[in-house]
């Protein structure tokens, strides 16, 4: 097995044997449900990566690196509730499959139990540990306010937009490398560089995924082609459309964003062929690379024997060409 | 001052001064307009009390204590909306101040924050405090978890009743004093006794709300007099009443709090008249009666001098004995 399947053999061993709770049933079967989806489980592979880069006894970082996903997916059983979506990871969302009220206390519940993992942690580095975490899921819970802020606002200016993913996506990327390297024993010139690797890794992360919405393949990216564009959307592809348009076409978009579609698939040609006229998927690739540079850079230049990097550097770059 | 009157003010300092979060301004409001609505603050009034027991230096249980208020007003924020309630503290709940989204969202911030306040408890406590911390947390949430499960059910035993109020009130009374029992440096057989103290204080404190909502001065208690029948809620005193009634009378329960009431004050009348009959005030006043004993009998029998445990023992009498 490759290094990254040992991890992810490791990681789903973990997750899948751990139970959370047991009673009321109602309160603790949404988070195994949800937590067994099976996502990508991509943070707290970050997390096992990185301290596996200065420590060979990477396995006292498992259940801290669970901990992060078992926080990713509180945020995720919330957020789910607050955008009305009704499917995650292509299976019905806990708020409809249960309910609203499940959802919620169940969400609350899975937080806790996130904290009660962290405990896991070597005693003299929890408080750092805790620190840190407290101090990026409150950013993570600030980037979900401003996005649903965005959804009623008029304007967005790029910046504001990259703020926001930064802090609803991007720090918890960059906590769960910077986890790992605290694990692992890492210097903190070590620990600040993989949180700036990971906050960059994820800032190129949620581009491509607004890049995929619009240009992936549906067979392989699994989800509705042009989403986005549908749900009116201000994603990075549509506020850097609107930078660059003619006042014409920028009046073209404004009128496509401001009313539910009276026939989608034309609503999406329409839209993607002024992403399209704009140039808009290069633009958006070369931000995406210059993102994923930053990142690939920041571990290049971490003070430790190149071969111990390459796994890092390896994941980095299969999340810059994903594809789905 | 009394001691009660210095704990009191420098618990107000100590919440007043505190921002929890500055932006966006819609995330961090919420948790300002709750914190200051005024409650009892009971629970870190509990944690003082406790510390000052075993330590003179009580100074430093304020911001762990502060934690506990801020996720008792956590719970109670999700509570809320759970249970769809317009008023808190005679003012709007939250969702229905802003709205559900930011009810939920605020509510979770807000337990991260009560974590970033217990992170000013010694570094060699931290590790007891949050695994006690953690699974009382579980515990309210399962307890409201059962509550809700309830609403929904025909049938609840006593017993099921009293681990339901157990689990979703008295856990977080009891971790109260035992925080600041382990804050204080007290002995483990110290910290136990007061967690069970604190245990039997909060099933007294609860039954004593059901009490108040059907015997209480409504121009005392500041609740709508029989909310509890109104919202057919299966307390302690409707469940006594069913165990002890004739079937006739039984059937006569069933009936009200089968139905929304046409008329609110006949419907409050006709329960209270039942309950009247069979005595269920004084069994209710004595149950509540013998757990506070259990409590006070656990303070007196602590291993410290006399005169530090009359400021607790007088709190629990004066818990015992309000009419509000």
């Amino acid at each position: 097995m490759s290094q990254i399947e040992i991890f992810k053999s490791a990681l789903d061993e973990e997750i899948e044997s751990y139970a959370y709770g047991a009673h009321p049933l109602e309160l603790y079967e949404p988070i195994r449900y949800l937590m067994h989806l099976q996502g990508k489980r991509l943070r707290p592979m970050l997390t096992l990566l990185a301290a596996g880069m200065f420590t060979e006894d990477w396995k006292h970082a498992l259940k801290p690196a669970h901990a992060v996903e078992v926080f990713h997916n509180f945020t995720l059983m919330h957020d789910d509730i607050m955008d009305n979506a009704p499917l995650r990871r292509g299976s019905p969302t806990v708020h409809a499959k249960w309910n609203t009220n499940t959802a919620i206390l169940s969400g609350d519940v899975m937080l806790v139990q996130a904290y009660e993992l962290f405990l896991n942690s070597p005693e003299g580095l929890l408080p750092k540990i805790l620190k840190r975490f407290n101090r990026t899921a409150a950013e993570v819970c600030e980037g979900q306010q401003l996005d649903m802020n965005f959804e009623t606002r008029q304007e967005v200016s790029i910046p504001e937009y990259i703020e926001m993913i930064r802090l609803k996506t991007s720090v918890l990327l960059g906590y769960s490398l910077e986890l790992g390297a605290i694990l692992g024993g890492a210097e903190d010139t070590s620990i600040r560089s993989l949180y700036e690797a990971g906050v960059n890794m994820g800032l190129g992360f949620q581009l491509k995924d607004d890049l995929l919405d619009v240009y992936g393949d549906p067979e392989r990216f699994g989800k509705q082609v042009g989403g986005d564009i549908l749900a009116n959307k201000k994603t990075y592809l549509y506020l850097k459309a609107l930078d660059k348009a003619d006042e014409d076409t920028r009046q073209e978009l404004l009128v496509h964003f401001g009313k539910p579609a009276a026939d989608a698939r034309a609503k999406v040609e329409a839209v993607t062929a002024i992403y399209n006229r704009l140039g808009i998927r290069d633009i958006t690739e070369e931000l995406i690379r210059s993102y994923f540079e930053k990142a690939l850079k920041a571990i290049e230049g971490l003070p430790v024997e190149e071969d111990r990097k390459v796994h890092l550097l390896g994941f980095a770059e299969y999340l810059m060409n994903r594809d789905k």
